[in-house]
């Protein structure tokens, strides 16, 4: 375990990024059963509506929050298809958080975006150990996830318990970008509570591109600072407070009137002219 | 009070169940009204999703969930059609838990399922004891369950100050699945956000059936453990990680599938062949 | 700094009140942004489902909400179309509550509904001073508001020190009702979860009206106490628990029933006959 990851130092938050919904107990039943090993938690919604079974949204959004939490915290996110197989459990530490998954891909954004992390698989040995005893097949997330955080978070348990480090956890699910001298072509990730549309091209992608432009659906967006530097109800694209290229429209949905969804190719491209 | 029920001390725990749903600030300001009697309290939201105005749906979930919090959690219901006629205040302790909810059948199956449960009405003397004064003749969730659950939580109100004990709450409104020889006929409770059918069907209703089978719709069903059992898109039922029989499809919605909502009927029947 | 606004004294809770809505990890990371500077905070969400872009509905419900929280709480209330322009922060503190939100008439209702409100505008020294550095363009709820919201709620800050008094704080965007002398003319403010319409009619503006009764959409609907003094089904108004005038169904959704949504004419009439 290098130093840098022995920089773990619980600090006592948790925060809780699933598909669970709240029309439901499950988010409830999770957190109820972090309380009974540790009643200081102190319990954070990351988000409940990712679209169900699909890990990478999750691991995306985690990627680009985690930072803005106490070093100490613990992430939990369970998006999870595979409940109930034989797919392990992965634990992550990175820049002082830890982070606990399936190991189903989730949590390849995080690995891809931070420093020197450390990957284990949790062991049964160390669920054993932790008092973890019968689970149910369809419900890890409160049966395993919640006490291994709890422990963790307690500090009773540090992530080199977890198990052997491996560099092999399952690959994440999005593409890559694919950048070209003039133009770097990428998708639309998900879509936000205001209809924007959230793309997987980051800062780095695009910087070396002069007056940029985005194309999107047949149009052409410009590349602006904020929303307001389009008037209402016109279309814009911009590098979001999460580091990566949205397109919006100002004070409207962009995806209703663009009649997008995920999955939607976005183009940046140097205007010449 | 038997010494089972004296054993509720408070762990400062307090959960919350309604109808209200998220869009307003009724849960927020529930809350406020603890943290004004009782800063220290934590909160923790089971659901505010319940199908507005059908209390069994919310004593069904709470039944099944409250077991995963710690012992001398408050847990407070309110679906309340009632709000503001004559009905009463219900109060039950049931394995060091205790519980708050209109006197409308919600705490039913709360009752039904805990070992040796004491339930109370409260008393106008213990609200005036207790400082309750104008209250509001919509949102007792606010002005009353509020300041009874702080009280609670705090260890300044113990449950036997609550109310005489009483054995004739109102009785619940979820029928209890038929029992013949070779089948077991209940209903769909309610669909969870996954859209698998939750049914009244437990464990103990089908443990006499051999290599059982599930009819739902027209369709016959096969139960199995989990849902990476079948392929995605086949249809399963299975006993859930909350004891109950629940129909679902490998990552896709069995409600949408089936086209089928709450009180649907579902057969667990014995395969012959 | 009046003696009066001196009395505010951080209880540590902070409200928040969005347009974010709960898709996304928005919220997550502007609480974890609250607790890096100030672990010990305790974050209660009013509701991160305020119509989009329209900070009317929260100044609205904030007003009528935030008494029901421990004095010394701040308020945190993020609706802000303009983020990213030159548009200022505005402070209020108002019988001991401390209130933070864009300059955009969002806390009009506050200060229009609460006796002897200080206005401050946000200084950018004072946020130099706390170190509030990079800022994004897109998200100020995050990169400004949670750590404001930190340090007062910390009491690292008080309220005096976020800038100088003012009284030119944008001004609101509801209209008043108009009261003439049998009638009160008012309209929709908002439709809460049950389906209910909330007016911007409150018990002062109908008091002086006799056998009152309400006109809305050409239906005639009585006045009630509450939604058992009608059969279900049946409409009513009433005075809520928030002490304005709301058209309700029993049982059911006016909304639906009649159709009607937000801005919809609401007539409180004085009945002859």
């Amino acid at each position: 375990m290098s130093e840098r990851t022995a920089g773990f130092r619980a600090s006592g938050v948790v925060t809780l990024t699933t598909d669970f919904g709240l029309k439901d107990p499950f988010v409830g039943v999770l957190k109820g059963q972090v309380l009974v090993r540790f009643p200081e938690a102190r319990l954070v919604d990351l988000t409940h509506e990712i679209e169900a079974h699909w890990p990478a949204e999750a691991g995306f959004w985690l990627a680009r929050s985690y930072r803005y939490f106490p070093r100490g915290t613990v992430h939990v996110a369970v998006v999870d298809p595979g409940v109930g197989s034989a797919r392990a459990i992965a634990a992550v530490v990175a820049e002082g958080h830890a982070f606990l998954a399936p190991d189903n891909g989730l949590l390849a954004p995080v690995l891809e975006s931070s420093q020197a992390p450390v990957s284990r698989r949790v062991t049964d040995e160390v669920l054993r150990r932790i008092g973890v005893g019968a689970v149910s097949a369809t419900f890890h997330g409160r049966d395993i996830f919640a006490p291994l955080a709890a422990e963790l978070a307690a500090g009773r348990l540090v992530p080199g318990e977890l198990g052997p480090e491996v560099d092999d956890l399952v690959p994440g699910w999005l593409d890559e970008p694919v950048v070209t001298g003039s133009q770097v072509a990428g998708s639309v990730v998900t879509i936000d509570h205001f209809g924007n549309l959230i793309t997987n091209l980051e800062a780095r992608h695009v910087r070396h591109l002069a007056a940029a432009s985005v194309r999107v659906a047949g149009h052409e967006v410009p590349l602006r600072r904020t929303y307001t530097d389009v008037r209402p109800g016109e279309y814009l694209a911009l590098l979001n407070a999460f580091g990566v290229i949205e397109i919006a429209r100002a004070e409207r949905s962009a995806a209703e009137g663009l009649g997008l969804a995920r999955g939607a190719p976005v183009v940046v491209f140097t205007k010449r002219a």
